[in-house]
């Protein structure tokens, strides 16, 4: 009796605070998405005046789309057919609205927009989410570049049990693609997630992962600098300095501010950088312009559409000179992965045969799909295990 | 020409970039919410097919509704009187639907909800974003508590130019409320803007921020577990332990730990505690079952409501002998802070009395409206500049 006296009090007390707080919570009973035991997912919606719903996802089935039937107690509904392991983003479009699923607190955001995010269990989302195993710390800080006369912010993952061993750790630098920022890896690539795993299960060598804000006319992500809401997500294209080979060039400043603040093998042996689509770009030309900074160089789905870019300028002139640079000063791994779907298919491959026209050694690996992030989180799970060893 | 050769190459690129990672830009030339020059804001949203749209936000006028009306271009539209300069959120309800303002990519996580965020300038809102100042790092990190046998995760601010200079530094403990986590003070009290910020103007001290988890029945906020999403973010009376006074009872370990990782000066005089709703409970009982670990103490908007409280249980009984017993160790500042429309108004006016009845001293801080955060993040900037001065 007196426990459900006591229970009456706090609900009684979540209820005021609610209502004050305006934290509105989660209406009714209904659970959205729900993941089913056959890995298909079930999306439901109460939107009684509604007359068109649709879902708007990111799987491969249907193109992710499926159109939503109102039930018998007259919730909208869908089920997909069954998908494969991921993290999957959707929103749903109310009668040509398009925003998230109302009763999903769980969001993403990628560029301009906020999306609804689930995982489907069984295989590489598994390594996606967090396991009962060390965890790593995230850190965000700001460095100084005096070539882009800016404090810069940038993201930080140091791995399990840092600090507490008298022990460096070797670096891996991890771009991010256009319209990206330093929150993109953390946010969409899972990043803290895929490095606690990898390490926990002995599959990758304990390491430092820093991912820098590669928007080289911005400071920060948007929101996160002194302009706060009036600089939006856009594009790269649409920001100053894009593609002008400054960041590529200011690059050793970022690798002496980490040296210089954290626990690191300063030396080309334990240096790795990777980077997605624009940041595979970046990465190409921050590794062949500086041959002795790192060992191991990865380019997922990158940004090889030479047409674009000015061959004149300081840090994009004289490709087969600078891979020929790289190939004589040595390194012990050149990645390159590419989706056999991606735009940027062809662009690859016509980079592969300058490599090869140079005799630049590679790793080629091409998987299904195209310029997405299920590609670039499935390329880290495969990249970060060749590393260091 | 060349260069307009180059950028429609880049928005070609762009356009199918986007088709393809399906961030599905931000349509059209609407812009909400707008800020207007007289600090009135508008809202838009397109929405062809609605029969009625209102936006739901957190601001004192017309308690924060507004009806909108589609204009001549089609557009739904709401301009609100003029604002009191703050952080506000708000969604819309689109025929019942209540959802995010789609073009607006700025969002905050309010226990179970998702919010679009705007700013008011010209004043308190001022301090709660960027500036172009110095900027400390934020980091997540992970403690082991024995006493609730599990790894746990906390949010922690260091000031800037920390591990530059050869200093130590005092430390703030800043606790949540219901429902909230480790995030809470960090997204929707902007920490680390504010502290950034009154650091900078040379008017709070630099210190330590550590934002611990304080729903002692879960390890980290919803997401962050390894329940992954079957964790849904609830009122922490949901949760296994609540109110146990285990939390409390805990807490030396989060103080050992933070002393041991950090650069800190390890003495009562350089710690404080504050904490708002439960998180006021937390810091009253935190700080009088422990009265040599801080000098300065915060209650903000308490959850003092003590019929709800086991005063049986260790971590609870015998407060008024506890008072007497941090009274006699000593402290620099009881700080009491209440809306006079707060739902725990009364609670925190029976504690007042209960602390002159034995003589306890403290300062009180009466504010107007009730138990949100616009409050809190004013009741930070007002505490953490009488801190270790």
């Amino acid at each position: 009796m007196r426990n459900l006296f006591f229970l009456i009090l706090c609900f009684l007390w979540a209820g005021i605070a609610n209502a004050q707080q305006n934290v509105g919570f989660r209406k009714g009973n209904i659970q959205s998405p729900e993941i089913n035991p056959d890995h298909s997912v079930t999306f439901r919606l109460q939107a009684d005046k509604a007359k068109q719903v649709l879902v708007l996802g990111d799987w491969e089935a249907n193109e992710g789309k499926g159109e939503m039937k109102k039930n018998k107690a007259g919730v909208w509904e869908y089920t997909t057919p069954v998908l494969p392991s991921e993290m999957y983003t959707y929103r749903f479009s109310i009668d040509g609205v398009v925003d998230l699923d109302p009763v999903n607190p769980f969001t993403k955001r990628d560029v301009g927009n906020i999306f609804s995010v689930f995982f489907v269990d069984g295989g590489y989302a598994d390594q996606y989410q967090v396991k009962d195993v060390p965890h790593g710390d995230m850190i965000t800080t700001w460095y100084h570049s005096n070539r882009l006369q800016a404090d810069r912010r940038l993201s930080v993952y140091l791995p399990p049990f840092y600090g507490k061993e008298n022990k460096s750790y070797p670096v891996f630098y991890l771009l991010h693609g256009s319209g990206g920022d330093e929150t993109a890896w953390v946010e969409l690539g899972n990043v803290a997630r895929i490095m606690d795993n990898l390490i926990a299960a002995g599959k990758a060598e304990p390491m430092i992962v820093v991912m820098p804000n590669g928007n080289s006319g911005k400071q920060a992500a948007p929101g996160e600098t002194a302009e706060n809401h009036a600089y939006k997500p856009v594009m790269t294209n649409q920001l100053p300095g894009y593609k002008n080979g400054d960041y590529e060039l200011a690059f050793p400043e970022i690798v002496q501010f980490i040296d210089t603040k954290y626990r690191t093998i300063p030396d080309k042996a334990h240096r790795a950088i990777a980077g997605l689509s624009m940041g595979g770009f970046h990465t190409l030309y921050t590794s062949i312009n500086y041959p002795t900074y790192f060992d191991y160089i990865g380019l997922f789905s990158a940004g090889l559409n030479m047409t674009t870019v000015d061959q004149t300028l300081p840090a994009y002139r004289d490709l087969e000179g600078k891979l020929k640079g790289l190939k004589q000063t040595g390194y012990k791994l050149f990645w390159l992965a590419i989706g056999n779907t991606d735009f940027l298919y062809e662009a690859n491959q016509t980079f592969r045969k300058q490599m090869e026209a140079v005799d630049f050694k590679y790793v080629y690996h091409e998987s299904t799909r195209g310029h997405i992030w299920a590609n670039w989180r499935q390329y880290l799970l495969l990249f970060a295990p060749q590393l260091f060893k």
